[in-house]
């Protein structure tokens, strides 16, 4: 038996037979080319039948995985238009005078360099997408079948990572896991394999060696461990773990649509937390109550530049309308600290985490919270909007929050813009000054949101990403959970709500602790919703 | 008029005129020499000259400004007998043929170069201290007299920068205050004018132009002003200013031997924060009825290895004797966040407040702690010893330091070394965690002490030495306040008493809400002692 570590990127086990994915070898010869602009026909023809096939894997992909996911079609086509790509195989084709496969080969190779080299994760994922449409046109030359044809089925695909497109063409009746040499928890493949639910490792390196191809294997999505010729031993522990696994999910199942009831009779809400559109199909699948927390930092990082209105406005209408009357709070702008954005042009910070960042940054440059506000607004008339802003510390700063709404809600009445009056405002509760001042705080809100990681790592002042100080960091310290109950009471005491956004809230260890707090609603990943209403509906507030 | 702003080294205004300190011309030239063991010879006399005449100058300083500065001196001699010095100078001199005062002046300059250069403002300071030395040996060669001929008085004598030896040999007599092109509020000149109470103002820069020699002016040694040549207006405000700052020093001093007691007729007691064995003059002139905070770190930051326990333990004995059975509170080493020291060897971090500093380092580096813990203990018996340990979030951190410290105590029984059973045992409350828990952490100390700058940083999470967050930051925010009444609170319901160190401590406009929230002392920079003790007297507590 040999046993490989990945990272676990999607939980469930299977249990099945490695197949390596073959592409089709797209073989490029460098020639020269005298008729260059029948070699810039051949190019755009190329080009063509690579945009029509992408529309058509855009069908495709909306009915099997939906909308959000299938939008990496949409920006595949997009690439094909790029200027930026087009003059650049032209270039090669006429001044270089090369043939027209070649041309494809070399752009596509230095634009993959050039996203691999940004500081940015998003950007350093289109390389691979930018290799994936090359592909595509160059197969279109060759008149070569993108994909590859699956023999059999119980078959657990390796590769060294899968472009989203193939990942789309696979017939998943055959699949049952994913396992790549490469990719991060945030690649295509492990968003997709969430989204469609199949068992997936990713980053298992080298180890994931071709010889394998055809062998029995066991996969653990929890783990990240992939058992290559499993024994006797090993594979009778994984059969159990996997009969354990689906009897829980199909418990779990039966708990959607059920309500979030305690055992002497409490409701509360379960939230989800979501980090882009492409989120919102496990929102829903998962049967949460609502959103409680939308990070729109997403439409920051995805961007080289301010994101506009109208992207926003477009981005904010399509989560409410998605929602469909189900609450959605959407958090403001929070970039600093760790999350850095080139544009922002922000100077380097001796502690980012202690320093310019969030409603910081947003109530100094308020040209950018302005525009945010704006489109929050437009959008609200679609939905079911809450409106909710990082990293406050004093009460100062929510009356200036008000009184920037107040003339943004003034200018979209002078344009005759139509938005809505029950928009609730509330804060994080995610530094200490919140929680010990939450009962000055909580008369100027709507509600307050606990973040769980930020309250914790100032109240302990411990950076919680640095591994140093791992034996110091307690999750459940009791400061921490003090905080949390004293933000609680002065939220009641006022007549508002409190909920948990941070990790904490998804800690089903903490959970019957938070219900006696008073707590009135829980926001956690999609994928935990039901395990959380399992364990809310077995407790007790008393 | 021409008004020249610099930084207030130390307060006080003085009326005068400006004198620039001439340094007698050292010209050295560079020449061939046959004979080098006769060089040799040149530079062996001119060096024990100046060893002979550092150490009368060591005798005058220890009278005129106390054995802790007349340290500098036994410095010098230690510079003059280091081996790396001397095999510059020799060397220079065998292998390249030169006269001796071109090796001195060689080696001065490399030297200089070196300490310049690193990353350490001790070390850095050290520059100043080997041109000066070598100056010194250079003159030797020459017969030249060293120090400059003040003729007048009423000095306000300017200098690019000061050295410590031409500091002390000036006439004070005849000098009203300091003012220097350079310099940092740590520097010698800074220091020294503190302890000989002479104002002074450095890092004045270019502006401070030798033309201006013979020049009336007045230096405000409080907001770093020096006005030259200053108008009517300008000159009855300041003469105003001096009388009445002349006057208020005088009801200080008057307040000398009294006792700190409010209106209401509560005692507190008023203790100093020192950041080495300089300042413990300060300490006893300004009446303090003890040391609050000792940083130990400067035993760390002033040796380019851990310092041993010997000189740790001569250092404490010396402070605990120069007491004289008066509270003596010394805090544990406290590095890391913006104290860096090159030989701990620590990592680069992305946030350093939120990391592995104080506590955390001697919890996980043993020896270094018991080091100083053995130091510590060793010197209890010689008077009134309180530890002090900075950083603590968790009751278990104290458990575990007190195991360490009966380890310490048990080993030096087995040693048949004393130390006394009286060592009071306390924390800092400078965490958010470690104030919201203080009423687990009281029953464990003897007392609390609270460091106000750190507990306001990570409560606001803000570092308050980023500029781009003043519009943000509020030193008096509630919260923090809060937290220092709860930790109050915890300490007196378990019979501990409480303090504050941190610079909130010495802010007047909060000196009565401390009474009133029961705070039993207060320590503060030797210079405020005095006038806290001022508002103590004329506040009440109810």
């Amino acid at each position: 038996m040999i046993t490989i570590q990945g990272k676990g990127a999607c939980g469930a086990i299977a249990i099945g037979r490695l197949s390596f994915f073959k592409r089709g070898e797209i073989s490029v010869k460098r020639e020269r080319v005298e008729d260059t602009k029948a070699e810039l026909e051949r190019f755009e023809a190329a080009r063509q039948e690579a945009q029509s096939q992408l529309r058509a894997l855009y069908d495709k992909a909306l009915i099997e995985i939906g909308e959000a996911n299938a939008q990496i079609f949409d920006i595949h086509q997009m690439m094909l238009e790029d200027l930026d790509y087009i003059d650049s195989v032209t270039n090669i084709i006429e001044n270089q005078q090369m043939n027209a496969e070649y041309a494809v080969a070399v752009t596509a190779d230095n634009f993959a360099m050039m996203f691999s080299s940004m500081d940015d994760e998003y950007m350093k994922e289109r390389a691979a997408d930018v290799k994936d449409v090359s592909n595509r046109v160059l197969r279109c030359f060759q008149q070569t079948a993108d994909g590859t044809v699956l023999s059999g089925d119980g078959l657990i695909i390796c590769a060294d990572d899968l472009a989203p497109s193939e990942t789309v063409q696979l017939d998943k009746s055959k699949v049952l896991a994913f396992v790549t040499q490469k990719g991060s928890l945030n690649s295509h493949t492990a968003i997709l394999a969430r989204t469609m639910n199949i068992p997936a490792v990713i980053g298992a390196g080298e180890a994931l060696n071709p010889e394998f191809d055809g062998k029995p294997a066991v996969v653990d999505g929890y783990t990240g461990e992939v058992f290559i010729e499993p024994d006797a031993d090993t594979l009778a522990l994984l059969k159990l773990k996997q009969q354990e696994d689906e009897k829980k999910k199909a418990l779990l199942q039966e708990l959607k649509g059920k309500e979030n009831i305690t055992l002497d009779g409490r409701k509360i809400n379960i939230f989800a937390n979501i980090g882009g559109l492409s989120d919102i199909g496990a929102v829903l699948v998962n049967d949460a109550g609502g959103i409680g927390l939308f990070r729109s930092e997403f439409l920051y990082l995805e961007n080289n530049n301010f994101p506009s209105e109208e992207l926003q406005f477009a981005t904010y209408k399509k989560v409410l309308e998605s929602m469909a009357g189900k609450k959605v709070i959407i958090r403001t702008l929070d970039i600093g600290a760790d999350k850095k954005i080139e544009y922002f042009d922000l100077d380097a910070e001796e502690n980012p985490a202690l320093g310019y960042r969030a409603i910081r940054i947003c109530l100094t440059r308020q040209d950018i919270f302005k525009t945010q506000l704006r489109a929050l607004y437009r959008a609200s008339v679609f939905g079911n909007l809450s409106i909710m802003f990082p990293m406050i510390i004093a009460r100062e700063e929510i009356l200036e929050i008000k009184k920037i709404i107040n003339e943004v809600k003034i200018e979209l009445a002078a344009e005759n813009v139509p938005f809505s009056d029950d928009v609730e405002i509330g804060i994080m509760i995610e530094t200490p000054a919140a929680a010990v001042i939450s009962d000055i705080l909580a008369p100027e809100v709507d509600f307050f949101s606990v973040g769980t990681n930020d309250l914790t790592q100032y109240t302990l002042a411990i950076d919680r990403q640095n591994p140093k100080l791992d034996g110091f960091y307690d999750p459940h310290h009791e400061s921490v959970l003090r905080l949390i109950q004293f933000a609680a009471d002065s939220a009641h005491k006022n007549g508002k709500w409190i909920g948990i956004c941070g990790e904490l809230g998804a800690d089903l260890s903490l959970t019957e602790r938070f219900l006696k707090m008073g707590i009135d609603e829980l926001s956690v990943s999609p994928s935990l919703v039901l395990s959380l209403r399992d364990k809310v509906r077995n407790s007790s507030c008393k």
